[in-house]
């Protein structure tokens, strides 16, 4: 069946970067609509009331679909599009992977993400001002706490979640990517992150992330290098 | 396959409600695990390194599977124990039951139940002090606002997310159940939404949550009554 889709996203949203990972992986191509959700335009909220990014919209024959909020798109694409499949190929790597999504969705946007971004994006994005230092440092230390955690993971999987590429590894790329565009993750103290890191980087369904580019907004000098 | 289930659970954690709803509504036994999670105790990290509830286990003749988080355990619900189903039968319902999961657990709690639950019930557990009346009031007005979405909702539909009862419903239920359990719903404003609740409420799957008290925390008269 031909399926038509336009997803709507912000190019420096987590949530949004985790479902253009998984389309690119799946190889499946889309119409590209950047959207400064910040200013509530009525065209995302007539497709999520909840006024948020991502929103995948899919038109077939059939009918026209939409799909609002990463896990809902995710999850979608996993029941359509079966290869590859990026949670899992059983109960046991379904949980896990399911679990560090939530993991990276909640835990590291609540402890880390959130602070940074808020700070060096969202502040800039809404005219807000200048970054507030504890913030910041806030979201510095428990960034390197989850960094500490995911080198955990790495010291005994080849993967976040195992043996196989899975969500949790873009899950965790996505929030770790636009933090990165601000330069602050700091790779030098997380080797084995970092290698993780720059062979999800090498594939072709990081390549777009790696071009985008927010007026106002200069990402680190390294941010696009694969050989960083 | 016989399976035997244990669930880890905070009695008036909205996540772990979702989970005894459905396992409820699915018609599965499980022991019954209480678990004082800001204690952080060590068995409950053992099994969740986040030190969260809910988890479920499941143990079979061919091993032990470990589950972690409400979404994960809820997801594998459905993929294992198919009917009744509680996510949707086709590409839209499914959308829609996600896109409403999302809506209570991430934008409710933000707006309206953190509020709430931090100031009526985590104080109280922490032994942190008295309700900050700002925060309550802030958590209330956002109520309000759900209250009312909620409300147009059900203008058009029996259940939340469409002509059936799903995870949508459970999710909200289980949210404002709490928040219920300390008398802080508005009902006399939302008919409707009442009406939706006592549905809920009279199905046999809602009894347990009916029942559960926890020491120093006393529910409101109406808490468990059918007919509120």
């Amino acid at each position: 069946m031909n399926v038509e889709r336009i997803l709507h996203h912000f190019p420096l949203d987590p949530a949004s970067r985790q479902v253009r990972l998984a389309l690119g992986e799946k190889r499946l191509p889309f119409t590209d609509n950047p959207v400064r959700y910040w200013e509530r335009p009525k065209e995302l909220s007539q497709l999520n009331p909840s006024g948020m990014v991502p929103v995948l919209v899919e038109k077939t024959d059939r009918g026209t679909l939409v799909l609002c909020e990463a896990r809902a798109i995710l999850d979608h694409l996993e029941e359509t599009v079966v290869e590859p499949a990026l949670l899992g190929r059983n109960a046991a790597e379904r949980a896990e992977a399911r679990r560090l999504l939530q993991w990276f969705d909640r835990k590291f946007e609540y402890e880390a993400g959130g602070f940074i971004l808020h700070e060096k994006m969202e502040k800039r994005l809404l005219g807000l001002g200048a970054p507030e230092l504890a913030n910041l440092r806030q979201g510095r230390e428990g960034l390197k706490n989850h960094l500490w955690y995911i080198d955990q993971l790495l010291a005994e999987r080849e993967w976040l979640a195992g043996k196989r590429l899975s969500l949790a590894d873009f899950a965790a790329a996505a929030h770790l990517s636009v933090i990165d565009y601000f330069g602050d993750v700091p790779w030098g103290d997380f080797a084995s992150v970092k290698t993780w890191y720059m062979k999800l980087k090498s594939r072709p369904a990081f390549r777009p992330l790696l071009m985008d580019r927010w007026p106002g907004l200069t990402p680190a000098k390294h941010y696009d290098d694969l050989d960083f």
